[in-house]
């Protein structure tokens, strides 16, 4: 039976180039890159690689690229490792965050730093004269995530990093939905710490990166041997981190071809299913991820639209699959003006390499026919 | 040409059987264990699967057990974790704990927390007596190794955690030296926090686990989605967790048989080495790690002995691995009375699974005729 994966906002399959780069670091090549004889050395080659390869694909300096053990970890550090030490105590942030970059700020907020949670609009745009007005004497950090995870909007990044720059306020983008859907340009974008993750593009679970603008000053949250100059302790996973930047440059090289078949499969997903009565959108009709597209069934029966796809075999999500086991209703639909109800009558589906005309075809035929009828649902199809 | 790894405290190859466990879960089961479709059931039942596997193997309940990223984050968790939110301000720990748990240490000291460290004697014991004295009201934690990753020596955990026990005080041991070495029960040991990591005992890099006993009260250090019980958020390293719960269930299987053998070797190796005019041994003579050996050569000539082995083809440490290209002299060598001059005329080799008496005869007779002539070099040999 046909299988049809449609969750790569969740999670990727790694990509067979990228797992054939990682095996030798398993077994063969298995040394700890701090050791001093060649098993060392060729582990510490491979490191060094790896940073020059993950850093051309942003075009950063190598020394600018640390390794982490993921998103989640590299929002941490960029955003308590800017507050810890730091003087002043105000950061900007916006309601749609994911919570990797919410739930710091909370921390941060216990700890008696003070956040603003900026507004979206009902596409999910943060408002540059809103970053503009929030901004105070004791503000040193904006983090504004590139695109957003659930209904995959596009903030105005560079717009927003240049007036922190001209304010000298650190600015960090959570880039794990864009980093090899987008370009990224250290040397462009005004950005000074950027966060991805390596699963979101076809490379290993459990790897991922910040990138720390030269001059930025961070505390480490993992204290210890000192490695990645003193940002991020612990031995180097380099089986992850040689798949890591092997799928990130691949995702660089493949970026331009993909993009223009996954706009396309995706505008044919969208019109098929908003021809389903009363579906609605989410998100900016323009400004989205070539791979994303998010639906509100107002009229559908309450049902679990998610499992019910699932039986037929086709994989998507009900909200961000990064909250664990989380039963409240989307914050990022909330912030958009869903109600609760209408949240839990909305679909993600987001597109990936494996996908093709056939199974665009094939998910609008079975989402058409379980919210057909005024989207009652039938018992079998 | 032979080739002998001798340097499995700072990491081991994987072992197939565990590659081979993980290998499924990169391209095919790659389903994020928070997604509700079957992917991500599959996922999610993987990772239960690895936290019973894990948990059996040190006689723990599956929910006690933490997936981190590798035995620093879990040392920092244990550490930072345990002083986050708490109103007492004193920890008790040693001089020769590695830098994982000593520059959590230090950070807290910074930030207003009190660290008393205990000197330990000549062969690296921690004395019971020391600990019971050093106990103030103010005492919220104690944080004694369970073997030293330098010298080898195994400390008294049950009888420190005993008198933790008694006080209401918690007790963090890294274990990253022990697991799949010592037996490790938690229901027996008076342990309330335990440290484990992936790579030391044949599984992947990248990952490692906090034992954190019911009812112990922790902060998380990676705020986030909420995962593993929200103590440590971001997606979870499914590959990863399932190849280090196999590598440790396997550890724990082959644990008498390689401990009786790597001992056999191990005292083969001592007594060989021990033949080098005025050579000493580092650590406890008995209380110590069944694959550690580590010496000193005062009467060497100042040669880096670790490289001249290395072009033999013998692959050993000087200090722990741990310390990315640290160049001060070993703390712990310093702690047991050896000056920073002897200190870098020693040798640390241990022993893994992969080693034979073959190994063990090459080894002792290159250090031997390295070391020979009252430790003149020669230019070749």
């Amino acid at each position: 039976m046909k299988r049809v994966y449609m969750d790569h906002a969740s999670t990727t399959p790694v990509d067979p180039f990228v797992l054939e780069a990682m095996l030798p670091y398993f077994s063969e090549k298995f040394g700890n890159a701090s050791s001093m004889h060649s098993f060392g050395v060729d582990a510490r080659r491979a490191l060094d690689e790896s940073r020059i390869r993950a850093s051309a694909a942003i075009n950063s300096n190598p020394d600018e690229i640390v390794f982490t053990s993921g998103g989640t970890e590299s929002d941490n550090l960029a955003i308590k490792g800017t507050a810890y030490g730091n003087k002043k105590r105000h950061i900007i942030t916006d309601r749609i965050e994911h919570k990797a970059v919410l739930n710091p700020c909370r921390f941060l907020e216990e700890k008696g730093f003070k956040v603003t949670y900026l507004p979206v609009d009902r596409y999910g745009l943060v408002d540059i004269t809103e970053v503009e007005k929030s901004i105070t004497k004791d503000t040193f950090l904006i983090s504004v995530m590139h695109a957003n995870n659930e209904i995959g909007t596009i903030q105005p990044i560079e717009e927003i990093g240049e007036i922190a720059a001209d304010k000298g306020i650190i600015f960090h983008t959570d880039a794990v939905q864009t980093a090899g859907k987008l370009p990224l340009n250290m040397k462009k974008m005004n950005v000074d710490l950027l966060s991805i993750s390596s699963h979101k593009l076809y490379g290993p679970k459990g790897v991922g990166a910040l990138y720390v603008r030269e001059g930025a000053r961070l505390e480490p949250l993992i204290h210890g041997g000192g490695h990645e100059k003193n940002l991020r302790s612990g031995t180097e996973n380099i089986p992850g981190i040689v798949g890591f930047s092997h799928a990130l440059e691949l995702s660089v090289k493949k970026m331009s071809e993909d993009s223009e078949r996954l706009t396309r499969l995706r505008d044919r997903l969208i019109k098929g299913v908003l021809e389903v009565d009363c579906c609605r959108l989410n998100g900016h009709p323009k400004k989205r991820l070539q791979n994303n597209a998010h639906f509100t069934f107002p009229n559908m029966k309450q049902i679990d639209l998610v499992s019910e796809l699932s039986r037929k075999n086709i994989y998507a999500s009900a909200a961000s699959a990064c909250s664990a086991h989380s039963t409240g209703a989307s914050h990022v639909l909330s912030a958009i003006g869903l109600t609760a109800e209408e949240a839990c009558k909305s679909l993600r589906l987001t597109l990936g390499r494996i996908n093709n005309e056939e199974d665009i075809e094939y998910v609008i035929e079975k989402i058409q026919y379980l919210t057909k009828n005024g989207c009652q649902i039938t018992e079998n199809i």
